[in-house]
């Protein structure tokens, strides 16, 4: 995940699993599979984690751009 | 609901149930009918849930996308 | 209030009566006169309710877009 | 105060006495003189209100319109 | 400050001293030099004020739009 | 810095010492080196003060435009 | 990191180590790879410092731009 614009970064993630951290305080994990220039994501097999365990088993979620703050690959 | 873009994976879960997070910490699960790109979104038989225990019963309504953290399939 | 675009189930709605519920936890109930892509709406005869009973008469309103978290059909 | 789209209402209530009430819980009573896309608006007379007493009179104002929740005919 | 728009209203204003109150809960007063369409507007000397006493004297400012709810006549 | 538009009165104060207030209350002094139509700005030997007093030492800082709340020439 | 417009300023910064304050408080360190026009940006060997000490280490991380209140060269 290193390239000249934000976007490319994403785009080398994609298949990945990425851990994304929302404006609310959670933090779900799951594998990259689209994404959008509003950041706007869809993960695969996502799970909510709580201090590294997992609490909710959500399968494959849309998020929506505006509430994220970051996306790190695991 | 898996797609090279986020709004494709939103048409895939079209007519399917869906659970909807709003950034107000509640829950709406109902048939996905209609989304734009803004994700205003319309749900067919919709339910307000707490605690995966229906509160209300909210029949079709349409959520304004700038509410909405994610969207999962049931 | 079906459609294929939010937008068309808000189309569906007009002259029905609808409630609106805002980002304040406020719950407005009125006849949907008119709306804009904002989802800036007018509603007439429009009320502001608290545990489902009608706590100020309000007339015909304009309400803002970007205060509205969902529009159900009553 | 009634039309299809709802600057159409704004209009119709131009030069006639309107209640603003805004994010911060405030309500502003005044003649609407002036409106735009963004729902900025002007008010002649303006008088800020708490508990329909009148608490400050402000005159002419300029109002930003993301500030704004309703507007209301008196 | 009386105008068919918005901004002419602000126009008329222009090397008045005007009050501009803010989000979060502050209040300035200057003379209003310059203005635009996201409503920045310039101050000239000009002063913070708590309950109508002066609390700070800041010279010449530039105020970023969206932090503004009012802008009064004086 | 006065001028007929906001920007202008930014463009006066390049190379001078301004003040900028944060919407997180916080309040930065540094060089007015750049900025840009959403008023992001760069600041040369910026320091982070309270009170009046100097907290940190920050360098060369860029600030996104959208979490200012107003710039003032020192 | 100086230079007529912020962006360029950032372009400046680009590969080198460099501090990101966000709105919710957090401190994240790393190398700055890639920036865009709404200041998302892609930190490198990136860590999240509280009082200077280092928190956890997250790798290679994409940050949304609306989060971010300053970034400074380190």
């Amino acid at each position: 995940m290193e390239a000249a614009r934000p976007l490319d970064a994403l785009n080398k993630a994609r298949n990945q699993r990425v851990i994304v951290e929302l404006k609310n305080n959670k933090q779900l994990v799951g594998k990259l599979k689209a994404f959008d220039i509003h950041i706007n994501i869809v993960l695969e097999e996502a799970e909510e984690r709580v201090d590294g365990e997992v609490k909710r088993k959500l399968g494959t979620i849309f998020i929506r751009g505006d509430t994220i703050i970051l996306i790190s690959a695991q």
